[in-house]
């Protein structure tokens, strides 16, 4: 499948090389890629630079965040929060519809100190923002709640535990069921919450996953709804 | 040990129950005695109404919020979010005052519709209000993540499962881990997630929680935290 992930962080870069691991096509989309090749400072949480990590992954392409996005099948938008509205209109909202987009965005907030809060929660989320901006996109809310290196290989927590969709097209979401699995999680733990207002579930549950990444000293983590 | 329950709910009756079959002497504290008494409507979720509930506990007593509180040793706050404050003022600051409060609210607002909202949450939390107004009382936030059944009863839920504690005093979440120990709780299952602010992530989580209430059809569920 030809994808474009949005977002050259250290999650765009998890997403992307699994999904080109994989054998899909991948551009990555970016607002200007000379500044992006021409970064050399780490990511914030010590990751490469985009021009370093991509010489491990040689067959994912680099692309302005439209020329990626209007190619593309399927769109991952991996950007951060307050950048991910910006990013997707530099995509385009010509480029988006009809597609599934995979928002995989949290709507942190570092303006008061950390742990962050939300900039967006309780009445509203980032990812019903989202859908609404762009009504033709079939949004899924997916993978945000833990860490990039267990979205793309759950095996980096013991045992089983979830990851949770929502989104209003249920073909959407079976499409990122499908693909979720490819990457290694169990069909039985892949749990559909509803639509997309269940994004507020599980952008909300990021107040929990800080403080416990807190308690825990470690970001592999993960949750495993057990229910009798 | 004498222990006040505030609140004379299904989450009053499952937590005045349990510790009053544990040994412990059992005070429901009520706004008014004889309105608790005279009710014989069932309660939200068809529990029963108190006086019919008491006469499978007959050594609960019950009595005013004060004259509950001022026996007792230990309080726990188990009445709805919004009437948590107004039931502990009635309590009296004075009968808090250095005690251990375990809070097992949640600021449910249910206003805008089902599911509901949070009436304070993201910058703020009902842990954090309430030890605000009584700053002499020990607050721990503890048990609201769940269905009461599960609460005094995790063997409710299949495998070992998770309880959260959030409060500013080492001792104070000592004790409760003694009392949720009791209970039948895993030493390794009940975390400290840190001061009281952390109920920021416990009361949030319940966002998330709705809807897997919602996409499973039982409230008989619970999280399992899994860390490699």
């Amino acid at each position: 499948m030809n994808i474009a992930v949005l977002g050259t962080g250290v999650v765009g870069q998890a997403l992307a090389g699994k999904l080109s691991t994989l054998g899909h096509e991948v551009t990555v989309g970016t607002r200007d890629v000379e500044t992006t090749l021409a970064r050399t400072e780490p990511g914030v949480i010590g990751n490469p630079p985009f021009a370093v990590w991509r010489v491990d992954y040689p067959d994912v392409g680099l692309a302005t965040a439209a020329d990626a996005a209007g190619r593309a099948e399927l769109i991952v938008n991996a950007t951060n929060g307050e950048g991910s509205i910006p990013m997707l209109e530099l995509a385009g909202e010509e480029n988006l519809a009809g597609k599934v987009l995979i928002d995989v965005s949290n709507p942190l907030d570092f303006s008061q100190g950390r742990p962050p809060s939300l900039f967006v929660s309780n009445t509203d989320s980032l990812g019903e923002q989202i859908q609404r901006r762009f009504p033709d996109a079939k949004v899924v809310k997916a993978l945000q709640t833990m860490n990039c290196d267990v979205m793309v290989d759950p095996s980096k927590v013991p045992g089983e535990h979830d990851v949770f969709l929502c989104g209003e097209d249920a073909d959407a979401k079976r499409r990122v069921a499908d693909l979720l699995e490819s990457f290694g999680w169990p069909a039985s733990r892949i749990r559909d919450l509803g639509g997309i207002s269940s994004a507020r579930g599980t952008e909300m549950y990021l107040a929990l996953w800080l403080r416990l990444w807190g308690a825990l000293g470690t970001g592999y983590f993960n949750i495993a709804v057990q229910a009798a």
